[in-house]
């Protein structure tokens, strides 16, 4: 249960976004930003870097809902989300995805941990400074939502199922809503609380 | 040396900032918004716990740098930040802002490692839903600058006293300039780097 009160029934970071609209406005434009902005990595290609991370951070409500989001991205039938919980190194992906998951996995040890080798290889593999520059922003924000989430306690969906059209519309991009549309998603999420009680 | 080639001769994320125009506008808009925006904790006690996590995270520039914005906003010629370095249960720190800091020293090593023992001794100490929720959200987010920050290997300022005046205008806000101001600042940047080689 999370340890704050909110009295919003959503699982995950939903709960905490709506929670706080200031700083649930600014977290979501920076998802958006970083994930769906301009950047020569494709969306698919960073949503499987949140995945990636979220999974290294044992955060599981963000790595399957970004897993979700890779899925409808790539439309593979979670070939490539599969093939990264086994292995990155047999996983499907091209080599410079592989370098740069590898500068990732650092980063979500420490900032201090990238080594100069690790830049070497994904620039060996094709890998341009914006390209490096977008995959340790988005392992080092998903160091960041990862820590959001867990460190309140939130709750995950009721069931594994949720993820699916949670990734579809993730893929479609964070943008905050208005208040008034809040507001109307969270009576809908009431009542089908109150109603699942009953 | 920074990892990437930037071509912007400015320590820290200033030269991250500047690099990319839409992540960094996003970025110093979450900053603005965590560490001045609407909150009980006041920005000095919020720029306290980005100072102590980035200790944490060993990151020189943003502990320094947060240290200062500390400074500017409490004025106590550094008691506070020399307090924390040395000892937290012992700093001058009220009681709540001690629980406060223990957390955020959880959420630094991993959300999963925040316990419930110490959120209700937080909330023991006076802490209510929303200062619990800045603390965690404020702490996550410096693992993500710390990470960017050190990840990307950026360089520090060539004096510590400059840390001084960048605390002073950090204390005033994170607001993005605009991109004519932008071009300027780095013109001012390249031409005061450029006079320091000669």
């Amino acid at each position: 249960m999370t340890f704050i009160k909110t009295d919003i029934p959503a699982p995950g970071i939903v709960e905490l976004l709506f929670y706080k609209g200031n700083t649930g406005k600014a977290l979501s434009n920076l998802a958006d930003t970083i994930l769906l902005g301009p950047s020569p990595l494709s969306p698919g290609e960073r949503e499987t870097i949140a995945a990636y991370v979220s999974m290294l951070n044992n955060c599981e409500f963000c790595h399957e809902s970004h897993s979700a989001s890779v899925n409808a991205h790539l439309g593979d039938k979670g070939e490539t989300i599969a093939g990264l919980r086994k292995n990155v190194n047999t996983a499907n992906l091209s080599e410079k995805m592989k370098k740069l998951l590898a500068i990732a996995g650092q980063v979500q040890q420490s900032g201090k941990a990238v080594t100069p080798q690790a830049i070497e290889a994904a620039k060996h593999a094709g890998a341009n400074d914006e390209e490096i520059h977008d995959t340790v922003l988005v392992a080092a924000a998903f160091c960041m939502y990862n820590r959001y989430v867990d460190g309140l306690n939130t709750s995950l969906p009721a069931k594994k199922e949720e993820y699916g059209n949670m990734g579809v519309r993730m893929s479609k991009g964070y943008k905050y809503p208005p208040l008034i549309l809040r507001k109307f998603v969270i009576w809908m999420m009431k009542r089908k609380a109150a109603k699942s009680k009953t």
